[in-house]
């Protein structure tokens, strides 16, 4: 299994568009992913318009295929302008 | 729900240890929380050492039951000696 924790930095007055994209982009993965485990949007506590996406995939062939669906790439397309900073992606091994 | 990122930094020499601990936690925790939906231990790719848990809960409850069983803070303190740092905890909303 594959870890990430991906930190997405959103203009302050732009974070319910976000959270709308974010949201419809999170239940196609659910919908059409099996091999993508976890796919979860979180809010940070302590700094406005910070969010990190908690995310775990059965293999690194789940993974590619994730960053390669339509949906995904029209989200990031749609979340770009949003923005207020390039998103910070971190992938983990999980230890088994 | 809520989820949360614990980073945890591991004296180099004491990481199979460290793994082993942590494995058998999982695996009770796993077994006995209904509430706790996420609790995976994942490895850094760039830093020795350092690992990070991703956990999401169903609820503050099942978050504060988690940290009040008998084997967390069993586990707690037999990891104590192995560490190389305080434990870093980020607490995050989930987005619903």
């Amino acid at each position: 299994m594959i870890g990430v924790v991906a930190v997405l930095k959103v203009q302050p007055d732009k974070t319910a568009d976000f959270e709308k994209i974010f949201l419809d982009l999170q239940n196609r993965v659910k919908a059409n992913e099996p091999g993508c485990l976890v796919y979860q949007l979180t809010r940070s506590r302590t700094e406005a318009g910070t969010y990190k996406v908690l995310e775990l995939y059965a293999s690194q062939d789940a993974l590619k295929h994730h960053g390669g669906t339509d949906y995904f790439k029209a989200a990031g397309a749609a979340m770009g302008p949003l923005m207020a900073d390039r998103p910070e992606i971190e992938y983990l091994d999980a230890v088994e």
